[in-house]
């Protein structure tokens, strides 16, 4: 149609869709951006972005070998069309964004690369991504040029994937035209994650998640530049991981199709690492390890008695050590997640072959606990890794606990000030804030949990490696699970990414860019919940998503 | 690993996996197909599914112009694998399923080819999928055979699509071996819809629904094979779609992101014929049309009395034209849904100059309702639609609707029967049953809905076309949407599918499979919630998804 019309009355046509082109312009440039960047400066330039945006990796040190940049860039491309048809005329003279160019400085990448590689022929992995890689880029759209490109500078190719992740942000649809617009050009960003750990937990004991949900899981997280999936594997009620060491564990599945395989494992990881994402994996010993002994009763202290896992049995630290030497070949993060919460050790004391052996090695129950944590601490650092515990084992032995040990606090607030002070690591979860599965814990709360509070000393700070929340599936599934997680993991990461300086002191000045990008969620097809009510809440009344 | 091992230990080791290949071959051929087709046979071999399994179309007649069929085997492919890493090793001698062979056999076809393509060159559509196409197929695997390919015959490719689906729910994963396999050949399936419509309901004025949650929700649609969406576009809250011929309508959206192209919806429109589905576009007057006075006030009765749109004024009818106009272009079903339920004309004796109208013309309220509706038909027809209407049509003044007309039954049970006997074709929806927003309205219910119940007469029956389970918006949103269709419009679309004498007496005897046909719907990414509970229940405690 457009191009049957003249040349000038087209531009004429154009520049009037462009003066009411909608909210991004009509609002002056308002920053749309969750999380909200360290430093923005933008202008008041309307830019079209070509249909064809090229992706530049000039002067680029980073070779892409594996196409973790190149398919970051298609994905851009898909999340910033929302599925619009996309078939405007172009007018002469229009300022055209022609393409972004990506430049990975750093030297270090051409070894991680050749790490990567190597990699690739030993083991299965084949990215390597881990914790406290450089996250931080900057991001330029100028306003003039021919072609007019934007520049990413970033450390590492994960610091451009999250500066990807902002420019797809600041694109917008026109509906008049039908061409994506970026408004309020010049933009200059600058940005880095305040914290190294920004974490999200799902549980695939309590309720399986199909591989399917758990990569939608990983996509949704990049949207809001979370970085760690914690995975709980196993609890009590199903054991649904295939272990090669000891294969009749996997027969504490749910049932034959509710498992995963070692190489959907694998392959879980891979998609997470290509997004930016690392997998933490737990196993939770030596409580919630009930379903362990479906395949292998010998675990269990008694036929009656079937948790915590049998302390006194050489054989629990051997399906132990086959576990987590499977789990190496599996999860490359530098962590792993062992546990230790929730431990009712009166099974120990009740089965008479357990209470004889704790009597033979002089240990009551808590030093049977002790004794097993700090056990199966030693054998996963034989495996390589750094350890995370949830905060008990802290709480009851916290000087005894390696010195490599992240405290996972949970409980309440109050625990990271102790576990910093002591000297170890922290990560924050505190339930009456940070659980996803406490509907009645709002996002307002979310937003305003902070993981520092009455820590002040910098060498102390520094020990909070960052904060998680937590998905526990009890009551989640396949059917719930994103709209229990969005938008309230949103305001989260946002506390864990953004300056302090810049974060709302009242969560009132930020309702309704979260309600918007809530919105964006949902037009990138991410079941993001209102923000109104509790979490999960459907909306109570018919209406815009930007008020909901 | 498994390539290391010599050959007849590698034989003897997938003869023992196949022995315990789990439930399916475990349960003896249990039949896992939902809906059930309406002949089934199988037998007690198992096939393994090849990786690079090939599409065969020798002997069809059908050319594949537009790649219908060559990418529904695409999705297949896709969906059987369930995001499994297929990754294991065939062993010489195994039964091996090399591809699909589908004969499309009527040489209708090739018209209807032609007849697309020209359309392709005229308009915007580019299938044609219309009212009334034959949906049935043969699907046949034999158990022996070299090259062993699965046979599929159907008089269209639409047919042919169902086959695929079912032939996708005979497949499964195999924990162990790492491959696809299909359990209880040969089969020989001979299968058919009962009723010719089988609808679902959405409606993007209540919420607006993201372009990806619509086509997300023919995709899941497919799974079932319900063949219509009823597309509930606008109503009094707002008004998304561009309407080209009246542009201000589009002032009706929530917001300037809120809202459709004329291209967004035709492209739903293609994405949906692709699938078999067919897009039934509504616009609901003379009521429930309140914002498209937005952008024009003087559709109003006044300013402060709303609705329904003035009777009195040719502009009115003149906008209708509009639409409908606009829509000939976009929605090529047979049919156009006018609404005309719940009209309150109060507004048209309280505004003075419509009251006078009224007089002038010899009217009262409710012979003004009947011209509307009898005059928005009219034009409808003119554009080449036959015409759906809300029942409330036919209760108040059924002998004066066109004969074309669908009568739509909402309100409850028993209007079917007065429609077909006044030689009316019907659709039912009776709300009681079928309105999925009725969150108490359980499966069992949704299952034993009977359209032709209290109909008898063959020729009567046969007016009814079939049935429509309905999501209204009001508290629907991209965030619930699918765990509140899902599972329940499954159960609807069994009894729309599957030969009365095949359906269960008693919903116990398909509660399993149903329950395994939701944990499949998970597996593919669609969030559908558990049987137990009301409608989009969360899971009340961990467990398997088979038994929730």
């Amino acid at each position: 149609m457009a191009s049957a019309l003249s040349r000038p009355l087209l531009l004429l046509l154009v520049l009037v869709l462009l003066a009411a082109a909608g909210p991004c312009a009509g609002a002056g440039g308002r920053v749309d951006l969750w999380p909200m960047p360290a430093s923005v400066s933008r202008g008041a330039r309307t830019l079209l972005v070509a249909r064809d945006l090229r992706l530049s990796t000039d002067g680029s040190r980073y070779a892409d070998a594996l196409g973790v940049l190149r398919d970051a860039f298609q994905r851009m491309l898909a999340v910033v069309e929302l599925d619009h048809v996309i078939n405007g005329t172009y007018y002469q003279g229009a300022p055209l964004l022609a393409g972004v160019r990506v430049a990975v400085t750093s030297p270090d990448d051409e070894v991680v690369l050749a790490l990567a590689l190597a990699l690739l022929m030993l083991s299965l992995s084949c990215i390597v991504l881990n914790f406290g890689v450089d996250e931080s880029y900057k991001l330029s759209v100028p306003a003039t040029g021919n072609p007019l490109y934007a520049q990413i500078e970033a450390q590492t190719v994960y610091g451009a994937l999250h500066a990807l992740e902002t420019f797809s942000q600041l694109c917008s649809f026109d509906f008049n035209a039908r061409l994506i617009e970026l408004h309020s050009a010049p933009w200059t960003i600058q940005d880095a994650p305040r914290f190294p750990y920004r974490g999200l937990l799902i549980d695939t004991s309590r309720h399986y998640l199909p591989v399917p949900v758990i990569k939608s899981v990983i996509d949704s997280m990049t949207f809001s530049k979370l970085n760690v999936l914690h995975w709980h594997i196993v609890d009590e009620q199903s054991f649904p991981l295939q272990i090669p060491s000891f294969p009749k564990l996997w027969n504490g599945a749910y049932s034959y199709s509710e498992r995963y395989t070692v190489d959907d494992a694998i392959d879980i990881v891979q998609y997470a690492e290509k997004r930016g994402v690392n997998v933490l994996a737990e196993i939770d010993v030596p409580g919630h390890a009930l379903s362990w002994g479906v395949g292998y009763p010998s675990l269990w202290p008694s036929a009656t008695c079937k948790e915590p896992l049998d302390v006194s049995s050489d054989f629990t630290f051997q399906v132990i050590n086959g576990i987590l030497s499977d789990f190496s070949k599996i999860f490359k993060f530098k962590f792993v997640h062992l546990g230790g919460d929730e431990v009712n050790t009166s099974c120990w004391t009740t089965t008479p072959r357990i209470k004889s052996w704790l009597i033979q090695h002089g240990m009551n129950e808590s030093d049977a606990y002790r004794y097993f944590v700090l056990k199966a601490q030693k054998i996963a650092i034989s495996h390589g890794y750094d350890i995370i515990n949830w905060e008990e084992t802290f709480n009851n032995f916290g000087d005894k606990l390696d010195r490599r040990t992240v405290v996972h606090n949970w409980l309440g607030s109050g625990v990271a000030e102790k576990v910093v002070a002591a000297g170890l690591r922290c990560i924050v979860s505190n339930q009456d804030k940070w659980y996803l599965d406490h509907l009645d814990a709002t996002w307002e709360g979310f937003y305003m949990n902070e993981p520092l509070s009455n820590i002040y000393n910098p060498a102390q700070q520094k020990l909070v490696l960052g904060g998680e929340v937590c998905m526990w599936g009890e009551h989640i599934d396949a059917s719930d699970i994103q709209q229990t997680i969005w938008p309230r993991a949103a305001a989260a990461a946002e506390r864990l990414w953004t300056p302090i300086e810049k974060l709302a002191k009242d969560t009132t000045s930020v309702t309704a860019r979260l309600a918007r990008f809530r919105c964006l969620l949902n037009q990138r097809g991410v079941a993001a919940a209102p923000l109104a009510g509790y979490g999960r809440s459907a909306p109570s009344d018919p209406g815009s998503c930007q008020r909901q």
